[in-house]
């Protein structure tokens, strides 16, 4: 197989976990999407640009985040492997986003236009069936995520995240899951300086 | 019309706003929905069950809570008219949920169920394109709700919040919202109190 094919190919095994589309069926959809291999801090989507894109994680990490009045970059969302990530309300209704998409591995990435997003729904119906489950399930991680926000003091929820998910935990840089988690990167130090002493 | 037939119209208008189905076929959804006319403080989805349903508002207004292990009472979405409101990731797996659902109005709220939500889908497949523009509003404005709850400081979010969605923010009890925005009642009494001196 070519790398492009094992990018396609992730793609394609998540779509038959999530429907019972058969083989010819799926390798057609490949014509809609573009295959990006952005290197480590490589920007997809630059802020105060219109979304007019998704993106699936095939191999590697990305990452949403907006710079706050202080110039502070706060990471709203982590992608990894088989993830979707874009600012989709943005998307949803074309317009601009304050969100950055940023690469923080060298990844593999299918990304599909607002336009071909269309058309692959219209022209492949089962793909409406895939979407619905895949952002239920967003949706519903993200509604969880404001729940674990709201459940931990801000002294906890670092060092707890890192010991229910440390793969994931591990796998970003310690300041980016620190905005990721509502801290600031000055009081995840000050956490540091104080498990240290 | 019956109240019933108005609680269905509701959905109904939704529903055409965001497919392209006509009369008939939208008349035939109302046998896979129970309505429900919640009073105020009645709860629909009592918390530590399987979370087995969605909700659809057609008047009223429903919130989402948990209670953390202070015994506080942390809302963590509302729902509106023409708002779909659940657990979705325990919805999704079937699994119980930490969650109540309770109508913070006297409500009318048209509610299916996880087996009839399936039907519904095979039955009637437009209603995947449906619910997946649904979700990927729902899952969009969860996000830049994040995004707002780390845009500002814990001085500045209740007022803002008020400035700016001031039909929504004064339509629901405040020490709700405060929970919603991610700080305490007491907080909130705080604030109040530093604004009258």
């Amino acid at each position: 197989m070519t790398q492009q094919q094992v990018m396609e190919e992730a793609l394609f095994k998540h779509i038959r976990t999530h429907t019972k589309a058969n083989d010819p069926v799926v390798e057609d959809l490949k014509r809609y999407f573009d295959c990006l291999r952005p290197s480590k801090k490589e920007i997809l989507l630059p802020s105060h640009t219109i979304c007019n894109r998704l993106y699936f994680v095939s191999s590697g990490c990305l990452r949403a985040f907006f710079t706050d009045e202080n110039g502070v970059e706060k990471t709203v969302q982590f992608a990894l492997e088989n993830w979707w990530i874009s600012d989709f309300l943005a998307f949803h209704h074309r317009r601009p986003t304050d969100t950055t998409i940023q690469a923080i591995e060298p990844s593999e990435v299918l990304s599909i236009s607002y336009d071909n997003f269309q058309r692959l729904l219209i022209d492949h119906p089962f793909m409406e069936h895939y979407f619905r489950r895949v952002w239920e399930i967003g949706y519903g991680a993200t509604v969880t995520r404001v729940k674990y926000l709201f459940s931990h003091s801000k002294e906890d929820i670092f060092y707890r995240f890192r010991e229910q998910y440390p793969e994931f935990a591990n796998r970003v840089p310690q300041y980016m899951l620190a905005t990721f988690l509502g801290l600031t990167p000055e009081y995840l130090s000050k956490l540091r300086a104080k498990k240290r002493s």
